[in-house]
């Protein structure tokens, strides 16, 4: 028992649950009202510029972790303390990688496809050997302990994972739809990349580096890509040929949305368990689910899921940043840096540094050769854009806590001196660029692409996007968070043609809408090709029907 | 690991994940799967009238466990299969209470309130005494084991738990409004009940009972009641206040949703905190949250709300009916009994017959003694509507097994036989209860109170609750499952002067009413109090209001 109080109710004899579970509803009761707390906070500096709701959730979350410090006087053994890797990859990312995949403007995201791929894999590679190398240069020079090739070439795997949670705070998918597409993707394709990176690492002989291993590299990063996207379109295929097959005529919205976020977690449990990228799978399980899930289904079951789905990722990232913030205090981690504080903020300035050396050694190159293929002016990525894209990314969240702990901790402990030092520098440069780089990166956009030429950013899709014909259902979606599911299927079949002429390098996506049309909707289901008149009230419950 | 292909798995090398999380990876695979499965056929056997969701996923459950044992080969070592009191209790039961108080017609509720609380407390206790006193008297004769005398009064508060989960689905709220009303009313008041019995049976000297000891268990009986309702009537107030009061004139309905799905959990563990009854907390949470909370959030809130809290209800009750299947066949409680088969089937049968004994001794005379309050021949409890009380309530389910764990086990395994016989008769009682009397509530309320004289049910309901003005939501809301939020609420309010006339016994509710009107309403909001034009889109987000 971590608390006065605690100790108090253990005295007045716990009925049914036991001992070892009163820990764990003491720490439950504290992040639910501190979720609570944050939404209202959130919700009152919402009209603050430069403040968000993660970074309210991680202030809380930093003195709520000191207080609670403070009340316990450094004792160890207080369990909400420890960061549980199994918690962050089991329960809180899935909700939050499938709502963006969910709520993803789809025909932004597959326009820029190329230059997303680019960015996530060619970018994250660059960053990971720039990182890696600059490690063992700096830090084989200061004394913090024994580390060992493999932990330098994890540096390096760890500061190069973009946090797409991160992203989802600061860029905004309806103001910046090019920027967002691109960050954001990247930070899914990255997700791949570091699996791969990871596996790597462990499996490779690290000393006997030659061809050979790149290509076997290679080649694994793109079985690891084609799997994980065929497995998570195959789940969200299935979710809507069972619901299309079944359900014809007896709508029941409770069993649809439960099938819904079922199959959609079920995809990313199945993709860990087959060694996959399970972020990568939910993500385009959630584009298969937008684009033909959702039209098979009943009115009801479309407002709920839209929400549902993105209530679950709103209180899985503010309770994310909650939780790292009540971890970063953990007295243990830092009880071996307390004696050389100076070399520790040195190695956090070091690793800082690097994340920023590392992502402007891609970004810049690569927006480059992506603006080579691009044929329209409209189309390429201006300089400014350039570096909102460089700053945007620079955020380290949760995935590389989760990966510092797994490198180097056993169960979320750490007793030698290098580990801890790289665990607290994880944990510093987390805190700082999240703090730091989000609260600057809304004020940058506005400085360089002020409201008023905003049109350099959003000609992208402006012209591809006109402004969806309101449906009825208006007035119950649109609540102001923008993300509207449809924008991305409101384009009527009449302006294929005329795209295909004036622009022939979209002619695949033309050839995929003609595929679409033909053999995957009549199948599948999707906006027109459900068995009802389409946007009206399918939901009656009519007997006749059966 | 458990599996063969679990062991393949393990060679590939996991790479995020450690080892010891890969357990729980292929646990939730395999039960996600299955939740699909029970869902899916679940909705193709929904015409038949014997089958329900509950008894498929019981049924699939004994399958898998069966499968998994042959496959195992009868080792101890599969996590999937040991039943957790802390996952039943913290993360399965509160969304299935909760939402039973959601949506819960609440004047047939209250309305039955007096005969709710005679069953519920009076009646548990009746049960209790003669289950405890059949057990000494039948079991000391019979050879299994040490039973002290805590372990014959556990037995009784064991068996005497009505299981509200079972309840909600043999009966059903539209069809008979009011047996469902006294059946599940009972069940949550006897949760109170019991949580009183289990820390009497373990704080009390059971030796020296006397006067003092039985006011005492009166006392506290009383005092939990009232704290734990008002602990969920005053978290849902809270709910309320904080959504009219902050989201006056700009909604957000991700905030809104959380806020309300993070304060009924947080009333649940609150209560179960500060050793209060969890269940009645949240149910009375439910039914505030509801009256109030629910009127003052936009309208795709309402509808996300009303879907998600059904939907995630539906999805704790067939995992939790797929769980007790899937532990029934765990090898190690069965070792114990495989030497004397007929003398465990001897136990079983003992227990179920003083189930049903025990609960005809008090459904009966309490009917009686309610029927002398009622004036009106239409209020009064018929012979036949008796029965079925009597029948409806004879499901053991989870809170019996959680109960006869916690008492029987220590963490989930046992190693004395008499112990072993308990768990095993709890198990067999809990599945044969189930599966049978289950499948028969239906046929037997077809039997006794046949559909063209229904109105000897319906009778109460139908003069109280006038079907309901469609509002322009119905198409949305009326998904054909009954359980219409508002049925309760609807009456206008110049038929209470009528009702005040022709039924004096119906003035609280008149004065509840007034009071609601004049001081709760303009406080918390509610139907008609929200600053909208009520029944109107009230999501606009206009900057304006602001």
């Amino acid at each position: 028992m971590a608390f006065g109080w605690g100790a108090v109710m253990m005295k007045l004899g716990l009925s049914r649950l036991e001992a070892s579970d009163h820990a764990s509803v003491v720490s439950i009761n504290i992040f639910v009202t501190l979720i609570c707390a944050c939404i209202v906070i959130g919700h009152l500096l919402e009209e603050n510029r430069w403040m968000n709701e993660s970074i309210t959730a991680l202030i809380i979350g930093l003195c709520t972790g000191f207080i609670i410090r403070l009340a316990t006087r450094g004792k160890n053994n207080s369990h909400i303390m420890v960061f549980s890797e199994d918690l962050f990859f089991i329960y809180v990312l899935p909700p939050i990688i499938f709502n963006a995949g969910f709520q993803v403007k789809k025909k932004q995201f597959f326009r820029n496809f190329i230059t997303i791929m680019l960015f996530g894999a060619v970018g994250t590679l660059i960053s990971f050997v720039i990182i890696s190398l600059g490690a063992v240069e700096f830090f084989r020079k200061m004394d913090i302990g024994a580390l060992e090739v493999g932990d330098y070439l994890a540096i390096g795997a760890i500061f190069s994972a973009t946090d797409s949670v991160c992203t989802l705070q600061v860029l905004n998918q309806d103001e910046t739809p090019l920027l967002y597409s691109l960050v954001f993707g990247e930070g899914v394709v990255n997700d791949a990349t570091s699996v791969v990176l990871f596996n790597a690492l462990q499996n490779f002989d690290l000393v006997h580096v030659d061809a050979t291993v790149l290509l076997k590299f290679v080649a694994n990063f793109f079985y690891l890509f084609a799997s994980s996207t065929l497995l998570g379109a195959l789940t969200g295929l299935l979710s809507a040929y069972i619901i299309k097959k079944l359900y014809f005529g007896r709508h029941s919205t409770d069993r649809e949305v439960a099938l819904m976020i079922l199959m959609a977690y079920l995809s990313y449990m199945l993709a860990e368990l087959l060694n996959l990228s399970g972020i990568l799978t939910v993500f385009f399980c959630g584009i298969v689910m937008s684009h033909y899930t959702w039209h098979n289904v009943t009115e009801s079951s479309r407002i709920t899921t839209k929400h549902a789905f993105a209530t679950l990722s709103f209180i899985a990232e503010v309770f994310l940043f909650l939780y790292v913030g009540t971890d970063a205090l953990d007295i243990e981690k830092w009880k071996f840096v307390s004696d050389s504080p100076g070399k520790s903020l040195g190695v956090s300035s070091i690793l800082l540094g690097l994340v920023l050396v590392g992502r402007a050694a891609f970004v810049f190159p690569l927006s480059f050769i992506s603006n080579l293929f691009k044929k329209s002016q409209n189309d390429k990525i201006t300089f400014k854009q350039q570096v909102i894209i460089w700053w945007a990314g620079l955020m380290r969240g949760a995935v590389s806590i989760a990966l510092a702990y797994n490198q180097f901790t056993r169960s979320g402990h750490t007793q030698q001196r290098g580990n801890a030092f790289m665990i607290t520098s994880t944990i510093t440069v987390v805190l700082f660029s999240t703090m730091v780089f989000g609260l600057m990166t809304k004020p940058l956009i506005y400085f360089l692409l002020p409201p008023n030429s905003k049109h350099l950013t959003r000609s992208l899709s402006v012209s591809s996007e006109p402004s969806s014909p309101k449906s009825f259902l208006s007035p119950l979606l649109g609540n102001g968070q923008g993300s509207e599911l449809e924008a991305a299927q409101c384009i009527p079949r009449p302006t294929n043609l005329r795209m295909l002429l004036t622009t022939p390098s979209r002619s695949v996506h033309h050839y995929w809408r003609k595929f679409d049309d033909a053999f995957m909707r009549p199948m599948f289901g999707g906006r027109g090709f459900v068995p009802f008149v389409p946007g009206s009230p399918v939901e009656r419950s009519v007997p006749e029907w059966e």
